[in-house]
């Protein structure tokens, strides 16, 4: 048994870590923690636990104190990760987190992005980045994983195979549409029913922190600078991302050759599916899930749409979290992981 | 020229009563505040006034400054209206109070429900309850009106004609459902996007603040004291409320017959809506408009049930007051207020 | 294994059922029919099954023609299950009917709400009523079973035990709000979202076709002729009902009375959950799972209004069905049911 | 008096003309035609108009026989269009047709993407294209105008200007978003609540209607070739348009230089509101209004992000097709043109 400790067990993160850990037959959760609901059982903080497994959040003091874990996932505003990651990681216990503390290895981007001084430089040195589709290897060897931001999860597994089989040229455009739990639990203006209900916006139009994050990650996986536009835009809906990318080939293909490159990585990926020519992805066939669904459409010669569809909170947080840690643990890795969808 | 001026213009019912006011051929707005937006221009608060009449907010301070209105419109949390009603009130400006300060005339209660101490005792005694179709000659010659609240709205249109017509037992069940901008503008856990969508909920169940206003109002009009449940519940839209009224009849009397009691009340009434047998209203087709649609059906040979539905903001609200304003300054009733119903 | 054969499977039961029993460990799904969608693969029809186990719709002539069934599931409009269901028991097949079609036991109630004459009347009588949770011993030894309206379902889990403890006057009201999936998957103008969405209605009043069924179900319980308004309402949202019941007691009794008699029933049932005082439960608390929720308020000294929530397509239609199944089979009654809840 | 008629008027663009021309100072409607819904009030179809100006629907032959006027909107579906309108044109009655069928001056291209042969050939030459802010003086002295796409007018009104000052590389991505009162009133899969609602998808990605109107009239302004790729996607939403469109810069501009030219074309237009910098539209700011807001970012050197938002049935429909009648008709362009937007 894998014991692990979560915390900041409360948020929407936290509750998705829950949902799937409270299934996985090879965890035994220690400990959650949450500095607001500390005492609080979890079914009286979210009623959706009753009958279910039990459990009483500790303070974070508790949660340093009670220690006793192979693995704490840290599910906490950035900023906050790195202290705690330190702390746990030099107690030898390995760490996923879940915010924004490991994921840019550029710190002067972290730091321009995330207006904060980052306090934890050898361990983001050492941070694996955690898609296991594209990262395996480094997350199976890692001590620490980064877990990547919803938005890039949704736009890298799409492109690395083309990336890796140099199809592409390095100019691109995603435009990505969020539901509204991506903005936590917290209430904001930018949450609030009035109004986000019934409409729709892009916001942070060139300067969102997934940028630098998707800009690092293509550089890595082109070996070379990357043209990248990425709009992110606000659903009024809860859970769900749909990126919609537009590529330049560098030389003609057809689109079944393009399936074709998607099939050679992805053929044995148990949480990638890919979608035959002339249907694509919809938010609604992965809600719930760790899928994440892919189709593409040659509109040109040269050019190509692609669609990926992932659920913000499961393959774009807490269910890759889990799938990093069955892999860092020699587990299936599919151990646990949802692969239900609540259709309708 | 009425001359106005309105004192939280920045919440929903502000805003609402702007959208209302810029219509209207006989006032002039000489300004509006904002505790917190105050220097702000409306269409840089909310860009749906970009090429509309512009404005500043000014603080409440000014407000009081700069006077020169005939009357107020005070759109401010609970507690805070008193204070302002009296200042205004003694230097001979009418007010129309959307808050609940006003509405309630026994005391005790208002504090009991509202946990606040009354400080304008005076006025109260003297305060109209602002809804035209029952109280037209009270608010017409009324310096300070109290704008009903929204659910009481609902209820008490159509209950009046019954009532009146003592046909009624003074027993009733009232099961209504709002839409989330009921809330308010400011950002909570129970107007969180992840929270109230694909939800529904009752809430304040025998405890809400409406429900000693209806039930005072009740006993008014039945002349007697009145056995009431109102269960108030949380619709995931955004305007809009549905009143489900149960209802035991005295005697046995015919659908067209109590149709006909509405009609001999209403049947000039601009606002008040009575659907033919056979048919029910539903909050679309008030969302946007100052109606108050009503619909019956009886289900037993003394036992009715009355469908009612209006706009939270609007008859529920900014669209009330603004029908009060009318009938307080001898114009016609209907100036200005939007039977515009917004579909689909 | 159960054997088990689903007729009607594209609609939104069937894939419901599909959902559940695909995660089943005893039960082996020989075929699955669709008349509209047969030779198509459910993934090809419904991609959130891409990846999955994956099978092909047959028609409804291969249905029967396979055979080979212990159990079929009918999950088909009103008025078609009659004749397969005889068919198939006639074959010693046992059959759980998810239609209406053995629900009322007086069939001049069902003629006249369902006007279509019953063809099956033996069967009506043998047909067992199911809801584990109240006719256990008549599931467990039927050989057909009448799968409840989510209606029902809602009203009679939390009135049950008050009933039978005596403690109900036999007259209420019910203001039941469902979600739209319950009106299926066949496009129409009531589930057409330009129509739905942002919209509240009530629907039907006095004339459900739950009605009477909620109404033969409470005069059994009650062994005395019910006074029932039953008024059902349109929620903008997918999945969930929520039920008010408005009761009144034939003596004073506290709440903690009210909840202990609930507990005396329901406490060791895996699927009821009941709600401590002070809370009341809310759709999203259920959504994907087989719960039911009840919480309860007092509001007079002898009035009391209860709140129940269920999933309508799980505990108020497939999940119930497979309850019963593995009643029927003597399986342990949780056996393969949902009980996560997809929140937020 | 402009006497005006309408056919199809109880689909969703011809209630929305109604509720536009109801308001209009200058028009007498004469007689409204629906196939489906004649000898039906209005008010009867849709109780939105209770209380309101009522009347009856008339048959398409009724219409045709009533004449008597000197305009006709033709709110039907595609291929309807074409006899009726050179029937009226023969006549001497203006038409403007809210169809595809005048849209395409290249007929093959209409009948691939229509497939349908086009039996108006004369008529569609002389067609004028309905955006008065690009072809205002062809929409003066036209007999005929086909009002324009809705995906169209979000994307052609923000390029005009940019393209006429030859700033723009004529290879474009739009990437659209649209509510789903675009689809209709007539309840389909798409439009079904259980599909759409939480939903989100591309779809018809390269092979959308839309794309060769967008493409044609891109090639006129260019005056050659354009390179476009244009994506629709489906929104849980009623009213709104989105188009995110992303744009290579023929030589550096400042973000001031590119809003100075929107201002140069728009300044005085009344139903073009640029955004300042550092804000973009949202559909919430244009919803019921005929607004079509306009706002960029520069995201490199030489690309440029540009959003707009219009209401899909206003500016995207009804509402520009009432600007064209203003100003066919010599009336000021913006009579009657519902500015006020429905917030929240």
């Amino acid at each position: 048994m894998i014991r692990v400790g979560i915390m900041g067990g409360s948020g929407y993160t936290g509750l998705e870590l829950l949902r799937i850990l409270t299934e996985h037959p090879e965890v035994e959760i220690r400990w959650v923690s949450s500095e607001s609901y500390q005492g609080k059982t979890i079914e009286q903080y979210c009623p959706a636990w009753r009958g279910r497994k039990n459990r009483v959040f500790c303070s974070t003091a508790q949660a340093i104190q009670n220690g006793g874990v192979d693995l704490v996932f840290l599910a906490l505003p950035h900023g906050s990760s790195m202290q705690f990651a330190s702390q746990f990681l030099t107690q030898g216990v390995r760490v996923i987190d879940l915010g924004a503390d490991f994921r840019l290895k550029n710190v002067s981007l972290y730091q321009k992005y995330y207006e904060i001084e980052h306090q934890a430089l050898t361990w983001l040195t050492e941070a694996a980045y955690g898609i296991p589709e594209i990262y395996r290897e480094e997350i199976r060897k890692a001590r620490l994983v980064a877990n990547p931001g919803c938005y890039p999860t949704s736009v890298l597994i799409p492109l690395y195979p083309l990336i890796r089989e140099k199809v592409l040229e390095p100019t691109l455009v995603v435009d990505s549409k969020s539901g509204v739990t991506g903005a936590g639990k917290k209430p904001t203006e930018n949450s609030h029913f009035g109004e986000v209900d019934e409409n729709f916006k892009a916001y942070k139009v060139g300067n969102h922190r997934h940028l630098p994050e998707i800009k690092e990650q293509l550089k890595n996986l082109y070996q070379e600078e990357v043209s990248l536009i990425f709009t992110p835009h606000l659903l009024p809906l809860k859970r769900g991302i749909l990126s919609t990318i537009y590529l330049n080939l560098k030389q003609e293909l057809a689109e079944e050759e393009l399936i074709a490159i998607w099939k050679k990585y992805y053929q044995n990926e148990r949480w990638v599916r890919i979608y035959p020519l002339g249907s694509l992805p919809e938010t609604k066939w992965v809600v719930g899930s760790n899928f994440c669904d892919l189709g593409l459409v040659k509109v040109d010669s040269k050019k190509v749409v692609i669609v990926s569809c992932i659920d913000n909170l499961t393959k774009g947080a807490s269910g890759q979290a889990v799938q990093n840690m069955n892999l860092m643990f020699g587990l299936g890795e599919e151990t646990a992981l949802p692969s239900q969808v609540l259709y309708p």
